[in-house]
């Protein structure tokens, strides 16, 4: 009878399809990475310590393990765990390079100037990355400069930018240099030691394909350990932070314990798919696929190939009367199927992403409903 | 034979028989609670700003629903939302009177001192409560003081301190005043505007019996509104969270959506229970059954009778030359039941929680294996 009764209310939460997430994140998760928070622990008990060293030992290892990397959980959304970054590893005196093409960059520079902490910029256009040599000329042309912060996908388009030559140039000047991966850790192979990053940032309901909760950050050890009291918030502080997990296993502060679990779970299926290669692969696919029909409907997207990656494409909103964006989403979301609009200063843009727990069949089938949903509009786009 | 396997994969993960958690929360919650994270929503959709909106009615409600108030979700654990009040609501020239009787008291000056806030502090002993009269005589001391804030449960002990005298007090000095409910709201009433409440914050898992991830805010509307531009941080930004929420029924930064989810539902079987008073009637009485069953067998509580609340008891170690706090923790947490251990400056005590998904059968549970684990240590603690 129980077990009856177990059935009819597990019927009425799971028999909700939900929506289909084509978006930058919070993305589709597995059925079993969502089961793994059926649980209730206790922050300071023993196994949830136990959990938390085990994602923690992985996080290093995505990073491609170096042991001269740590990793740490910070609370909160992602810009939070940037702020706790942008904020606590900066003496008074500090100044950051900001490189910025996208909306994540220029959030880094008003974090910066809340904490009234010294910036420069190197800004170019959306649809372009800052040049390696404009690095080189700006870290010249300062010498007070300190720290480095760029974005490596900025999701405001979907542009790659080249990390591994700015970490070069920002070694050869004996800077601190800090990745803001948020979307593109656990899909884009990212050699630690090899990009000479000294701070990585990611979060829980990106590529990993948890759900949202928390950001990550891998930080190289003694750079870190040189950041005691640099910070200007409690919670943000990202030393105390992490001084906390290595000294008993806890966190300062409430940790999400569920969104933990399911981390723990998620990263075991990354693992279980193939690491990061694989993931990357099937993410790739998910762009091939959409590219290619996309294009063939007649769609444009914003960037020139050698920009692209494969997390999230920005397409032009297309030159048709009939075409108005908001229409055009409620007709994808009636059918389950959840696209992003645009976050451009200069061009209208909408956005599809292509991580997340999503198959060849899902991409398909978003491409299926937004053919009958331009026949719906009117809207034909090639001849 | 989908449906068999999917009863198989549920059995694997529900089979796990989770600890009684007596601590100060995280908490157990109900399974329908948890059950309600098995979702994948996206952050900018409908249907989840709707759940958003329905969240923060209803937390309005639970102060007493005057119309004056809104609320504002903070991700992050509560210490994330103290630090917001305290660093984003206070001017440049403000000062913060502080009462102390306990480590959170202790933490808000901590936050207050790294913003470089000007402070007062009022602290008594942490068996004691400050006095109204003490706050009345700091009020007259200083006119500096601009915002006054306090701990209503301080779980360093259990003790209950008297916000709504304080209240009257504040306000007949015309300051803000800022009520730290983390671990009582939900299970005392709290009539917002009879205590004269500017800004009082809780959390996610603590009375209401969610899942951790956020603090909520309840605030009144006009004081906050006035708050526009002075936080001293992006992500914690009171009022930019709330304009955010307001404008569009969007965060600014990604929601831990599956948390918020879990707490809808935890707010809807609060409200099925009877709302505050009846699930404050239930942790009373495991409050009751738990001290009674203490005495019995020879424990002493810290805390005089008058400050003693329903929602965690500290005990005095017994002077027996077998108690170990450790071992009898170990030997507690193998038979199922977590307790917590002191925090207290002065002397050596444990603490038992009242709070969350925890009915008689469980009380009565603990009790048991104390009195079984005594004997396991050969401890005799009465004649």
């Amino acid at each position: 009878m129980s077990m009856i009764l177990g059935l009819d209310v597990l019927d009425t939460t799971m028999s909700h399809k939900d929506k289909a997430l084509f978006t930058p994140g919070p993305l589709n998760t597995s059925a079993s990475t969502k089961r793994a928070m059926l649980r209730d622990l206790g922050s300071r008990d023993a196994e949830f310590i136990q959990v938390v060293k085990d994602v923690r030992r992985r996080l290093v290892g995505l990073g491609d393990g170096h042991e001269e990397y740590t990793s740490i959980i910070m609370q909160g959304s992602g810009t939070f765990g940037v702020e706790a970054i942008l904020s606590s590893v900066i003496p008074q005196d500090g100044k950051w390079l900001i490189l910025i093409n996208g909306a994540y960059g220029e959030r880094m520079l008003k974090i910066a100037d809340i904490h009234r902490i010294q910036t420069v910029r190197l800004r170019t256009a959306e649809d372009a990355a800052p040049s390696p040599q404009s690095l080189r000329e700006a870290l010249e042309a300062d010498p007070q400069i300190t720290h480095v912060a760029v974005v490596h996908c900025e999701t405001t388009t979907g542009i790659i930018n080249p990390i591994e030559e700015y970490g070069k140039i920002t070694k050869e000047f004996n800077k601190i240099y800090f990745v803001d991966a948020m979307s593109s850790f656990g899909a884009y192979p990212i050699d630690l030691r090899a990009c000479n990053i000294d701070y990585l940032i990611s979060s829980s309901n990106k590529c990993i394909e948890g759900v949202p909760g928390f950001s990550f950050i891998l930080a190289k050890t003694d750079v870190l350990q040189a950041t005691k009291g640099l910070a200007r918030t409690l919670s943000l502080d990202l030393y105390a932070q992490w001084e906390g997990l290595e000294r008993d296993g806890q966190f300062r502060f409430t940790p999400p314990i569920h969104t933990i679990l399911a981390f723990r779970q998620a990263l075991l299926e990354l693992e279980r798919e193939g690491g990061v290669i694989a993931r990357g692969a099937r993410y790739k696919h998910n762009y091939e696929t959409t590219l290619s029909a996309m294009e063939a409907m007649g769609f444009k997207p914003y960037l020139h190939p050698e920009h692209r990656g494969y997390i999230i494409t920005s397409f032009h909103y297309p030159a048709h009367p009939n075409f108005d964006f908001h229409r055009f989403y409620e007709l994808l979301s009636e059918k389950g199927f959840l696209i992003y609009p645009g976050k451009l200063s200069h061009a209208d843009c909408f956005r599809i992403g292509h991580v997340g727990h999503l198959h060849s069949a899902d991409v398909k089938g978003l491409m299926s409903a937004i053919a009958s949903v331009l026949k719906k509009m009117k809207i034909k786009l090639t001849e």
